[in-house]
């Protein structure tokens, strides 16, 4: 309940702060048979690493994953997933005036006032380091989808103000990016914004879109466990994350039943939709159509601008934050959007098992 | 885990079908001593009552609760409050045919493929009529709030593509109007479109905004229970939402860190927020400023036009809806968003109490 | 987490108390296509139903069971099943005088200090009806398991010190005698017994002792979640058990490892075990022999002799408790005993069927 | 849910097999401010160290706790605190054998039936050294209890049958010797008992009694989280324990009401029980007296005899178990048992902080 736990069946817990030792997760319920090794985890992690481009963090950090149990001659246990990713970087020098002032837009002052104090190096448990455990378990989480034939995919739909435009939608083309972008000419847009915020010490937000397709129907409990309800607190539990949004999203709010509403229709004996403004999931429960999933991310806090903002001593202070930050948050977290929703996906599949009785039945039969 | 659950500490569990012999919610871990009795409960209840203007459901729905335990001597005990609402409609004839198709935009196909039938009276599990559990429980969390000194008020913000303007924002009207909206001028435009919309069988969909005023700060757990994370769960977790927002929302996409920090400041010795971009929510912990969340609310799928379907047998058929349904949904749900609102912060209001050593060992001497 | 919730996927919450309004529980996650109606509830009850004997509470308490939600034509949903039993005595004269001292023996005291003041009707939430609410839900777990072939058996092993003589086991006589006990010779040794206690107004305790049978292989988790510890749980969860055993339970302490290891054996190309001291768990987790369990039973703490104990205004006090009670608390608990079996069973069987990927990959292809 | 998990506010997950990488344990949910570093642990773990007279086994465990995260500047965060001891011995060759058969008395059968194959050396996940996360966050939760003026503190019983002598009770003498009694008249009885088993290459079983003082009055909710059924999961997960008892246990099945129930007594203004056969707890919640919880524990399973078993081939087979075992399981669980019982007691108090609604006004005032 101290919410470092996600997940009911398939269950991750994250631990680990910026500059202390190290980050990891433990995965408990991760079905015994799964081929898996540190390079099905570090492909994933590698997505997330900085320094990738020239508008990620330049700090070198080489995140290298080690797996430390419920794995045996290459296959999963059933029994706890424990990785760990040893932190490189642990000196507070660096890190010691934030120590006495709250960041805007960052989480320094609601630490304090939750626990008292805080561990202030590089932004501690709130940093975006945290991640690493929830894109490590999403990189087993991702592979086990695989073996049922589901997949999942995220990328950047939108930066800086900036969208993709659907018809030049380039699945390739995301991996071969820095923005982990489907569309070559909403890149070619972005990236020259990109450099004048930066070179303006300003950032900018954007939206990343997730696709989970060859969908399972019947996957999602009807009324707290929607999947969309799972799917929404896994996106928004991402730091940065201000706004969830199912199929259609916000723009149901202008629509009419008429337009909004998907045809049902067989198709060679197929069960089918004509349109999926539903997202893949109606009442919450998914109806064998793509999943879609969006997540708004609010620009990086960190600015290189004079920013006014307090210290604990009751004043009123500027501030100019040193040290090097993404001016853009979006590309980095394509993979944690892509892991949270793998880890829920994985999650309410394995839950609906127990939905049938005659199911169960030929399960124990 | 079968999901009709929600909540860690202050926890409700509801049940109940459409047509059914009753609705229901037990909410177990509400603290002893707060003074409630059914008119709490009701005056509630009746805010999400149909049939209170043209707009909503023409059936009379009477819903009367009654509190079968956790009541003594005009307070809660501290073990589970039991509530029901009995059903006054149960028969099955107005519904016989919609047993033998899907409506679009319905749950139907996904509870047959999840559980392979489904009580097909009126929506069964899925219908609207599952939020009676949700509101009550509400009522009792927003009772206890108040206790505490914070208030929940939920509106609607936009309904057919017209937004209220926040110039002429009227609290007070909230409660005076059907449609729910703080602001007369939105209303006064958004009555018509919804005549001619019901005239023409269609729906529109609209936005409900929720704001938490006078909240604790220090109230959230920092990863996978943040704050904004289990609001978000439990605001898409209502039948028809399709995105959720936490203060400036899918508007962040947009804006840059320039812009979108909020700015510390001491006033008066207090420290304040400038601006409110976040809603009142940094790093998955309250602030202390206004907690601001947004839930977009589909079209009725029940529209009255024909519309294009399959039938179980596998046949593509078209069908007319009968029976009396809203043209919109938004107004009843307003009372919704506002109880599991109320429900999430009570019950992370509780989590939090265990934070701090120096708070535990202050409480036990 | 306020603890009237048990379960993972097969989930019960229960409520209510002895002299308010009624006592219910909800089952969540029972899967769809169960055939079940009142009787198969009723049935269950009728077996904790007092005054089936003279030395059971004198008091008529005629419990109807009325199934609210979750039954669709005469089968689960899959959605939650709400029960309630309607109490019919609510007057609170009988008790008015209990609300101002503590019993020896009763909750009455703790509940005084954890909540500031308790419903002291005939004990309130803490009274021997709140067990309703679980045998109502494991008759529907013990339905279930009869589906896959499993069956749970509980009875009273041993009463007032008299124990039974397993040679003269007789299943059939369990359910044909007021003390549910399978051995003719120790009932007739006990009734004596009993009526001397009765005259006396003293009580007994004893031992209920539960089987389950044809039970399935590898149903347990290995580390907190084992199947004997979440029946340790279930079991010890129940009013007035101080002690819960597993096969040879506190025997193993005087034994050694040469006789207490069970030897596998392959018999007709089946592996047994030739003993059965482990009472059918190994590492938390099932072996495929009979699950046996036992709790130890504490003498009715109601007494009718005088008893010296406090009052809530800080006075040493005598007390003659009014009204009827058992003078043995353990015919009663036999059918809780074998619901709360039952219901942990069925929870993690269910649970298990998630251990291996290929038989999630057979399920889902 | 796949039950590595255990408590609700301070929630420990173990990870780890015997012969991993490592073993350890994330602690969730520790308050913030807790003083704390690696040789708070270390003392606890050297007690679980075997090595430590001729009685355990012989092998050379050194194990050396890491924390990797939740502190900073010598406090808790109030983050997760993971904790890590890596293992010393890899290698499998010792282990080979094992792989083939099924141990009796040993996990191995079962593992199999649950998962399909196991990390078979020595004992993997089901090795005693699990038990290594659990008394690394038992020694969290035991300081954290210190703080509050809370204390526990388990020993050994009885060991082969021999009982202590509570008038020879000599708390100090616990720590003293290497079974952890408090009687060295029973120890002296037993160390020869224990000798001659050793060279027979048998076992012996024991009982571990734990006893909690300075309790505070109304920790443990009324149902099914009862401070005595949460104990008894918490006892009865650790591998080898066979029975659970809470204050006179088993006994009570022959006692009576009049001679069972505590006498409740004011002396000094303060309210006493003259008796403690309840063992602390009424009604699931703690009345103030010590807490006693009995444990009783299985002979080793690993015996020095020749004993019949099957391999997997399906055949039936004489093994001869290698290695150095100890003929007792007792001494080195008694850490353990103390361990879950603080986890369980310090959760259940925090848990219970929010159980009126005085307090809790009074704390967010």
């Amino acid at each position: 309940m101290a919410g470092s736990t996600f997940g009911n069946i398939f269950r991750i817990t994250t631990w680990g702060e910026s500059h202390g030792k190290g980050i990891g997760v433990v995965v408990d319920g991760c079905p015994a048979g799964l081929p898996l090794n540190e390079d099905d985890i570090q492909n994933f992690l590698n997505r997330r690493k900085p320094g990738q481009s020239k508008y990620s963090t330049a700090r070198n950090e080489d995140d290298t994953v080690e797996i430390l149990s419920g794995i045996f001659e290459g296959k999963t246990t059933g029994t706890p997933i424990s990785m760990v990713v040893m932190n490189k970087t642990q000196r507070s020098s660096d890190y010691s005036d934030i120590a006495e002032y709250y960041r805007p837009g960052h989480a320094d002052y609601t630490f304090d006032e939750k626990y008292g104090f805080r561990d202030y190096r590089g932004g501690g448990r709130s940093s975006g380091r945290e991640t690493i455990g929830r894109v490590a378990a999403g990189a087993i989480a991702s592979k086990l989808l695989t073996e049922l034939g589901i997949s999942v995919t995220a990328y950047s739909k939108a930066i800086g103000g900036i969208e993709i435009n659907y018809d030049n939608f380039d699945k390739e083309f995301i991996m071969n990016n820095s923005l982990y972008m489907p569309d070559k000419g909403a890149v070619d847009k972005i990236l020259p914004l990109l450099d004048e915020k930066r070179e303006n010490g300003d950032s900018v937000g954007g939206v990343i879109e997730c696709v989970v397709s060859n969908m399972k129907t019947g996957i999602g409990e009807p009324v707290f466990d929607k999947l969309d309800a799972n799917l929404a607190k896994a996106i928004m539990s991402i730091g940065a994350v201000k706004a969830v949004e199912i199929g259609d999203g916000t723009n149901v709010a202008s629509s009419f039943g008429t337009t909004n509403n998907d045809v049902f229709r067989y198709e060679n004996d197929e069960l089918i939709k004509l349109t999926n403004h539903a997202g893949g999931i109606l009442g919450g429960i998914s109806d064998g159509s793509d999943i879609i999933i969006r997540a708004t991310v609010k620009p990086t806090p960190s600015i290189y601008v004079e920013q006014q903002t307090v210290n604990k001593s009751g004043e009123n202070i500027s501030i100019n934050i040193k040290g090097r930050h993404d001016p853009i948050i979006v590309p980095r977290a394509v993979v944690v959007v892509e892991a949270m929703t793998a880890i829920t996906i994985l999650d309410m599949l394995l839950v609906s098992m127990t939905s049938k009785l005659d199911n169960i039945k030929k399960f124990f039969s």
